[in-house]
């Protein structure tokens, strides 16, 4: 990752931002869901939606139809962020209150994805995010769904993470007060899955018990 | 909450979308943190940020010397969005997956808080929000922390919601199919407080206790 260029938004924590491989994939390769932002008329729109990261780039997906996509696929500028909150930060104070988070930032510009065979890759990788392993199991995609999906390509060459961990930091002149200071983890977990009334008699794969 | 302005993002999902305010109220309260994107020379930015509703608007806050808050307090328009994620909706085919989730996307302009008391107040909101009963617990709130903390409200006026609930829409074709689908739960909770080195003698209070 390269050092942000000038239009990035300049931070108020640059001890908290970091460019390394390591923590951006980490935080991708976590996250399921991203927000991604364009601006049209200089208005701002923004649409959530499931990526995965595949090698150097990140791959959305959507219909060919959808207006969010046709409009990104121009290859316009987009900023996506992801965030994952490890806990609430408790302090002694309101104002020393803070949250252990693991955050990205990316500008890009998507690129289409043209080729069938990468294309249809691009929604392998998706899938086995979402539900590892879980892509050899289903019925296998058709060329007419690869047809009416687009997958758009976004590089991670501006891409910068901010992180946030550890305790609260208190001002000196409240450190001592009598008053409970530390963190509340935030757990994100997956429950048991839940059949639908066609896979009532439908052993649950291998690779949904965990 | 009104029916969507032109500018609005048309949906590929229309019947998913709604406006009444008994939802859009449920899933800003529930949920911490939103994005806040803007643009800036048609370029996009985005930022995620904790926030408050309190009646028909939401606050956030940041430093005064924030840049993204400079950016925004000017009342150029943003887009807010809350994504709040229920489960994995694993169908037969790869195609049919989808995700239950509820997302409100709101277009607004800030309002700088001005008025103290009142800025004051939408601190005493957010805080209650993220650790509910805390405020009266915590030191009090100083004149120059209100000062050094920007408080912006955003009306719901333009807020619309998306909410996908249920099992999968697997293709007709593929009902018979011995795969199996349903939903993965997501749960997402809170763990025990753990305390840092200045509140190992300090009891945690009653609000801390579930």
């Amino acid at each position: 990752m390269e050092k942000p260029k000038s239009h990035l938004v300049p931070s108020r924590s640059p001890k908290r931002t970091v460019y390394d491989q390591e923590n951006i994939y980490g935080i991708l390769d976590e996250a399921l869901f991203c927000t991604i932002s364009y601006s049209a008329d200089n208005r701002p729109y923004a649409i959530p939606t499931s990526f995965v990261r595949y090698e150097d780039k990140i791959y959305i997906h959507g219909s060919v139809g959808s207006h969010f996509i046709r409009e990104i696929e121009k290859g316009i500028p987009v900023c996506i962020t992801v965030m994952l909150t490890d806990s609430l930060v408790v302090a002694k104070s309101a104002f020393s209150h803070s949250v252990n988070y693991r955050s990205v930032v990316i500008f890009a510009n998507a690129e289409k994805v043209e080729d069938l065979t990468r294309k249809k890759e691009s929604f392998e990788w998706l899938t086995n995010k979402i539900v590892p392993n879980s892509w050899e199991y289903l019925r296998p995609m058709k060329e007419n769904e690869v047809r009416k999906t687009t997958s758009l390509a976004f590089s991670l060459e501006e891409a910068s993470a901010k992180i946030r961990r550890g305790m609260p930091n208190d001002e000196e002149e409240d450190k001592p007060l009598p008053i409970w200071s530390g963190i509340i983890p935030l757990a994100a977990h997956r429950l048991t899955p839940i059949a639908d009334d066609l896979s009532q008699n439908i052993p649950l794969p291998e690779h949904l018990r965990y």
